[in-house]
């Protein structure tokens, strides 16, 4: 295994960071290596804010499930799907420009998150460590107000971004052969499967936790399929016109 | 820069393959790296389905765009967004399972992409081309009865892997100030800064074509917001159970 592949598969997500600020332009280094990632006909439908006042960084920890981390590191990014300056563009070439396809809902959310990969993993080549924020869309409308997010850019997710101040075990992943199937989608052999990965977890849970935490990952799945998960979602999309026409 | 970065920013989608399989156990390998990608709360959203079998391969071809390197390429993989097995494990915990909130049809479809997109750097760390195809979603209905497909698994995108039997340029981003915003989604630079970006990308299809091409950025998103894009897709995921409540 090269040491690429060592780096993809040593990735965990840190919560505690130092003090130590990324070098000058280091950030700006990392998301131009971040933009080379594929992008659906070349649209780059993504923009990435660096919050660094403050005061946002305390409004946005409060927004997004109080992870005290997101005010902590170094860095905090929000990761939003864009498709403003491509309707520009569009609408630049003469025409009356369609949106709200679910479509570009589609595009616009997948090209975010490549970029968002390929910078975790730029990041994390610097010896840094991040962790990504799911909670930016527990009050995205907050959220684009205080960013000032105009109509067609939603925030997707955010980013803390520094240099590790934890050291935790990486988390063993589901067997390989659950997520990878030939020709067809066969899950004869997911249950035993699953059944061992649940043991995996619930070691690892036990260890990690000193015995306290005893739950493996068929338990832990509940939380987001009980009653509605974020259901502001939709219409909030809808506000920011993206219709899922 | 590092060589990871300098990797990341080498990235050039690869569409003509030599016939040189992937080694015995690679496919697995760069799999499981990818694997190494974050997860909403560890949820592990997607599967990948490899496509063996040549008939299938000719299918699909002509199910997303006759695309020829669909059929060429050592491996042809569709990446499916999977909400299945997290619904099955909610489900033995005792709970009636929640499916079909938008935030599901998010989350799963992000999970997809982080790790397509480690794939991708697995991948190409090892000297093989890839470019994903979302022709798979110019039929998904059809697709996902080849691919047998149940509920809550939808395909994403499709990704064709092989040794490169082309080398072509990397195409110019976008200005990095155009998609790096400082506190505030502030685009008062963007209109100067995207008509240098539409130059340079004329001078790109002009040299790549030989003069044949006379395009620029803004003129090639038109095609994206004409008319309805992939109409079909929103009706298609409500039949597959991501109803975007």
């Amino acid at each position: 295994m090269n040491s690429v592949m060592t780096l993809l598969k040593s990735h965990r997500s840190i919560r505690k960071f130092t003090e130590k600020p990324l070098a000058v332009g280091m950030l700006e280094q990392l998301v131009s290596a971040a933009q080379g990632a594929s992008s659906s006909n070349h649209v780059q439908a993504y923009s990435i804010i660096r919050v660094t006042d403050p005061e946002n960084r305390a409004k946005l920890m409060a927004l997004s499930g109080d992870q005290v981390y997101i005010q902590q590191a170094a860095e905090f990014l929000v990761f939003c799907a864009d498709m403003k300056r491509n309707t520009e563009a569009a609408a630049r070439t003469g025409i009356e420009p369609t949106m709200g396809m679910t479509e570009q809902l589609l595009v616009s959310t997948i090209d975010t998150a490549l970029v968002a990969q390929n910078l975790t993993i730029a990041a994390e080549s610097e010896g840094l460590g991040v962790v990504y924020i799911g909670g930016v869309r527990n009050n995205p409308e907050a959220i684009s107000e205080l960013l000032r997010l105009p109509e067609h850019v939603y925030p997707v997710f955010g980013m803390c971004l520094g240099y590790p101040d934890q050291d935790p075990d990486v988390k063993p992943r589901l067997p390989l052969a659950t997520v990878l199937k030939q020709d067809y989608y066969d899950a004869q052999h997911d249950p035993v499967l699953i059944e061992q990965y649940d043991s995996e977890m619930e070691r690892y849970y036990q260890a990690r936790t000193g015995g306290n935490k005893s739950s493996n990952w068929s338990q832990s799945m509940a939380p987001m399929f009980s009653g509605k998960l974020r259901p502001h979602m939709r219409d909030f999309l809808i506000s920011q016109g993206f219709e899922m026409k």
